[in-house]
């Protein structure tokens, strides 16, 4: 359909089971759509490789940094390409006890039941992702094998997490520019071990639930639109979701219908590190290098076995390119002024190699 | 509790179900806390009441506006004070063919039921209320009664929207600034009637069911705590919630259980209007003038009796203070650096009376 064809449309997707309109007529054409707030990050040109003299996460400065919980290489004698350290300001804090279990009563747990007003001590893990000791390298500079290798020190933290009977979920996420939520340009992703399922899993979980009892298929199995693919590897496409909540958001999806992120081998990673890589700098190249945010969606550790049938890990992207306002704070519906098969269209025939 | 005595908690409210993270490590002291982007919208002054060239919203240019719904006063005789206006720009739109009503089979609508993935056409409203004819007049500028009217367009124009079949709720918002969404500086407010129950809406009314299920009663009404109340009149409570998503958020109550905002009458609205006016004061003043939004939360049109005793609308008030990063997006849990306790302290000692 082309663009000017296109009227007002309101759709809920099969994951989230949120309802987004789609409005092209509040906006200028898709291809149009660039940031306003470019987040002007370092990136590697004359000069390049000094380290910034007031940035804690360079090299040379770790005694600057919280604790390092390892590194990449884990031999000291070489220099590192990666660390993950705890957060100087964390959110959750692992030095406190952890909320007491819910009693088990006839094999319910009664507590985590109850509706209701409950404050639990904010015991928890906030962990940072150094992703190079570059102050001037962004993450897609890095190769496929660099990409790689931080998304396996994200499944390796998540892995000793989990080995923690209070962490309930981790959330693993990158804040890329200032207005995305970054206080630190130096290129880093971050996780929070919560002590608690947070809302959005429980209702992606419930969306997706409802869809395999009625259908007996995944969610996100089922998905596949040619309209809204951008790129597919061997193990992963990349989509705009059709009902995306926001301009020019990607999924990138596992082709084989898996539970859990924290369990992908090398050649997984290096297949997702190459696709992550490309769509990262797709979205640079056409928004006008935009403040970003990208969040792993997996399952909550200790899952009944019942439901791992519906539950279907993905990487979704969204660039910052509109404001949120009451609207969206008030009815948790998004409105979006572009078509995910407009969007779609214009990354899948993009040109990043050059 | 004194400020420098609080750790880390996680708190989940009783009507939303969002977990909260209270954090005061990761900011400076509460009263601190300030908008580094205010509004700067204008405000009476010298030359006050002259109209904008380049605003259309402003007494002298209705002809450059969307068509209008009604005026306050209605006589076009007398010169205007309210004006509810169709949005030049809609996102739903009033001029296609509504989606088709779900088929009941056996009483029950079947298609409103079923999950997945679903498309319909952008029918709705989406409507503008102008508060005022001057372009240098805030919403707080004008006096209690000033504001009762601006209540009582919202209350009328909801009505209207009611009596048309596919419209299943209205989402009542203002936003002020730029960077909360208001694309024009001029005071005013929205509204958009929505041919699906929008998914906050949803999950509002079912985790208030829950909490009614197993207590008997409704979240709203039990709210009782004089640490996180702000101020009281007659009919409503301005009070800083229990899990707050947001630092210095504000929810005005009332105190008698009422499920629907539109079926407001005179004397609450004036009520209503006093202490709306006093809230936005304090925000302004503490906060150095912040963007802000404020939704009012009502219930779905032609709800079943039986939900009734759970439903309990009001009027949420958030500053934009903190920005919203990948650990919100991807999980729906909030991170916030100041205590409910501490913000309901400070708001309720400021003395806005000069």
């Amino acid at each position: 359909m082309a663009e000017a064809s296109r009227t007002s449309e309101a759709r809920r997707d099969a994951v989230f089971g949120r309802w987004v309109v789609f409005s092209p007529a509040r906006s200028r054409r898709p291809t149009d759509l660039k940031s306003h707030n470019p987040t002007g990050n370092p990136s590697p040109g004359p000069g390049a490789g000094a380290p910034k003299p007031s940035c804690p996460f360079c090299a040379g400065r770790e005694s600057e940094c919280a604790p390092q919980i390892f590194r990449v290489p884990p031999d000291d004698a070489l220099p590192w390409r990666i660390r993950v350290i705890e957060n100087l300001y964390p959110a959750l804090r692992r030095d406190i006890e952890p909320p007491p279990e819910p009693e088990v009563v006839d094999g319910e747990a009664e507590a985590e039941e109850q509706p209701g007003e409950l404050a639990v001590r904010g015991f928890g893990f906030h962990d940072v992702v150094i992703e190079t000791p570059r102050h001037d390298v962004r993450l897609w500079d890095l190769g496929a094998e660099g990409v790689r290798d931080v998304l396996l020190a994200y499944a390796a933290r998540v892995r000793q997490l989990r080995e923690h009977p209070a962490v309930k979920y981790v959330q693993v996420f990158k804040n890329h520019g200032a207005s995305a939520g970054a206080s630190m340009a130096h290129s880093h992703s971050q996780m929070l071990g919560t002590p608690f399922v947070p809302p959005s899993v429980t209702s992606r979980l419930n969306c997706m639930k409802e869809v395999f009892d009625r259908s007996g298929n995944c969610s996100l199995c089922e998905i596949s639109s040619k309209d809204t693919l951008i790129s597919e590897t061997p193990n992963f496409s990349a989509i705009v979701p059709f009902a995306a909540s926001y301009p020019f958001e990607i999924w990138i999806i596992p082709q084989q219908h898996l539970s859990y992120f924290h369990e992908i081998d090398e050649d997984k990673a290096l297949d997702l590190g190459s696709l992550l890589k490309t769509m990262l700098q797709k979205l640079s190249k056409q928004l006008n290098d935009p403040p970003f945010n990208f969040m792993i969606h997996s399952a909550p550790f200790r899952l009944s076995s019942s439901c791992l049938p519906y539950t279907h890990w993905f990487l979704q992207i969204v660039p910052q390119l509109s404001v949120i306002g009451g609207f969206e704070l008030g009815s948790g519906c998004y409105i979006n002024p572009v078509f995910p098969e407009d969007a779609a269209k214009i990354l899948r025939e993009l040109d990043c190699s050059t």
